[in-house]
């Protein structure tokens, strides 16, 4: 099966639910960038006999271990310790670790305190690994036919000498691992067994293989694939899926709806007003997460009370009273009445019930609608969203990003 | 060593560094909270191969094992499959499992999809966990002298069914575990090691714990206690606690800081208007987060461009020029506005540069003015945030809420 990478993390507060391990997905991150896929990981207590037990049996089933945490000064750091009864080698003072923890403190301007020299208290005959972030050396050993790499838990410290150390001794020892190349397509609008669905009528060039993600109310597709000509293999993927998926499709990589969104209003030069009741603000922050808004948002209101529809939106009083402030009706006016006030190309209005109060049986909680107005266009419709109130302010907030990302899509062609 | 409690996650995602494992604190939190503790836990990816190893040996070696993950409609959902060849059962279609999805769909007015049908494909003879937040239903079995609970990987559905069917069979099978009491205060303004260093200063009831946490931009305090009367030394600690912590506390348990305003603000009868520039309606967004917003909040302007600052809340032309937009005197004047226009009892404002353009050696990114008037008070400051643009926009937003915390405080006083 080749290869096998493992990655073991100790620490009392990642099973006592005081903190989420990250270390493991920063490791994983970094060796996929390389090519290098981790088989699995592991996460054991500040426990001695626990931590011995998993280093053992990890080195005799895989063939290289990365190990965080537990190399601190302090006396619930144990895992130097259990390193040297795991591998039946003798605990010593490694004077090489010691002068590194001196040069630390020294370029701090401090004294070590004596507590920090538990620091150099390593197994013996094992290479120290540099830390030029902090006092804890790591090391480096092989045993059970296994290379292990124990490195400190503090993140920056950590990746920091994975980066310098652990990645340089993997390319040497195992050669440049197969670069996995992947392109993830981001989908709104159809769901995750929809979409794999239609991949799955689809042929997909030799090789490539298809994953699916979801990050509510998004689904991702990743397209993976390795060795000869991947990058030509992964175009011709992308343009399969994206011929099948069509417009479902708002991005690739990274992007998120609200960034291709903004893109495509600097890239057609058009400004932008939100009059925004159920979702309280929620579009605009988004819109303005990424440095540039001020380019295309002229500026949003947040009309939580009839009084501020009237005064900002010019909405009726006899609209209100006849169709209430939940009602295509009461959309428009907003998409209308922002748009003419901030005098912008585009007016996007919503208003709806979120829940959990608030909902009769002809307007239940989740009923939504969704306004856009353009100088040659007016739109309007309803929706009825599932879910909690959460749920019902993030579709819309998404919904209405998309209704954005389609007009201009479409004013493109 | 008594009860060995496993959790093991699954997911191609939590080792090839696309995100991290959350559910496993999740569940630690949950299970420490009814006093048990969880002995390691591990990942494996969705490979059929190795989840079945992973079962295989972790049945053996723990006597109860929590999964979760892999459990959805798609291909790469390959838990039950693992499960069904790790025990030794046939795959079958599980009645129960079956009219759970069905109920499901209907719940949301949907016809199912076909494929979602593989979510009821399960090993025979399992005990079926309902799900009431999504298709995809859990399974409970025994094997290998082990209990066997296998969950959803969507975080809300798994702790969902952790409480409602997990803890309660754990609760029969192992009896109460010793509860661990534990209350938690927020902070906000102190940091981590600042808020230590007050509760290191004070002589805590004897046996409570004191654990360190921090949700930027706040600091957790854990107060901890088991045993006889361990609720009144929890009253006690926390007397103490906020003696020496002070109105840096801003809630007690799980309350966030714009509940804690809500309430304020609901229980004092006082309506609020909202003038956001660099913030770009995140304010508004947390404080309509929860429902009853309708209550306090009149309305809220996202005023990115000058023109919405001029139209909506009679920021001169004159002052922009002599000023800028982010200054003292342009916070105070939005605020103002907006509170005339609104016709609130209080109008805050907040104006800056988030980066990572627009600054100057005078006015640096970070830079931010905080405005909040009344009929009574008006207060305005100037600060300078370290950090990103997501930094900078967060610590805004959670200063301007700390500002009407505190504003409302001393107002109950």
């Amino acid at each position: 099966m080749g290869l096998t990478i493992s990655v073991l993390t100790i620490g009392d507060e990642l099973l006592n639910g005081e903190m989420a391990d990250t270390n493991t997905a920063a490791i994983a991150r970094l060796l996929a960038s390389r090519g290098y896929t981790v088989h699995d990981s592991s996460s054991v207590r500040d426990v001695e006999s626990d931590i011995v037990e998993a280093l053992r049996f990890l080195t005799r089933q895989r063939e290289i271990l990365i190990v965080t945490g537990g190399l601190g000064p302090t006396a619930d750091d144990l895992t130097s310790r259990a390193a040297a009864t795991a591998f039946n080698r003798p605990l010593e003072t490694n004077a090489e670790a010691l002068a590194q923890i001196h040069r630390h403190f020294a370029r701090l301007g401090l004294a070590m305190h004596p507590r920090n020299e538990k620091q150099a208290h390593l197994p013996r005959g094992v290479d120290i690994l540099p830390n030029a972030n902090g006092t804890a050396p790591g090391f480096h050993l092989d045993d059970n036919g296994c290379k292990v790499f124990f490195l400190p838990g503090v993140p920056a410290e950590m990746t920091a000498m994975l980066e310098q150390s652990v990645l340089p001794a993997l390319a040497k020892h195992l050669g440049q691992g197969e670069f996995l190349h992947e392109r993830v397509l981001k989908v709104f609008g159809l769901s995750e067994p929809k979409t794999e669905g239609r991949l799955d009528a689809i042929k997909l060039p030799e090789g490539v293989q298809v994953a699916f993600g979801v990050d509510f109310p998004f689904v991702h597709v990743k397209l993976r694939v390795s060795g000869a000509a991947a990058d030509t293999r992964l175009e011709q993927a992308e343009r399969l899926a994206r011929q099948t998926l069509g417009d479902f499709v708002f991005a690739t990589g990274t992007d998120s709806l609200a960034a291709t969104v903004a893109r495509q209003l600097t890239f057609a030069g058009q400004t932008l007003a939100l009059a925004e009741s159920c979702t309280g603000g929620w579009i605009a922050k988004l819109l303005t997460d990424l440095p540039g808004a001020s380019v295309f948002l002229e500026r949003g209101a947040v009309t939580y009370a009839n009084s501020a529809k009237r005064d900002w939106l010019q909405v009726t009083e006899t609209l209100l009273e006849q169709h209430g402030a939940v009602s295509g009706e009461c959309a428009l006016a907003m998409a209308r009445g922002i748009r003419r006030n901030a005098d912008t190309d585009l007016g996007l209005a919503v208003t709806g019930i979120a829940g959990p109060d608030g909902g009769t049986p002809a307007k239940p909680v989740g009923t939504v609608f969704i306004a856009l107005t353009s100088e040659t266009t007016e739109r309007v419709h309803g929706y009825r969203f599932p879910g909690n109130r959460d749920s019902v302010r993030l579709l819309t907030a998404c919904m209405a990003l998309d209704w954005l990302r389609r007009h201009l899509a479409a004013a493109e062609r």
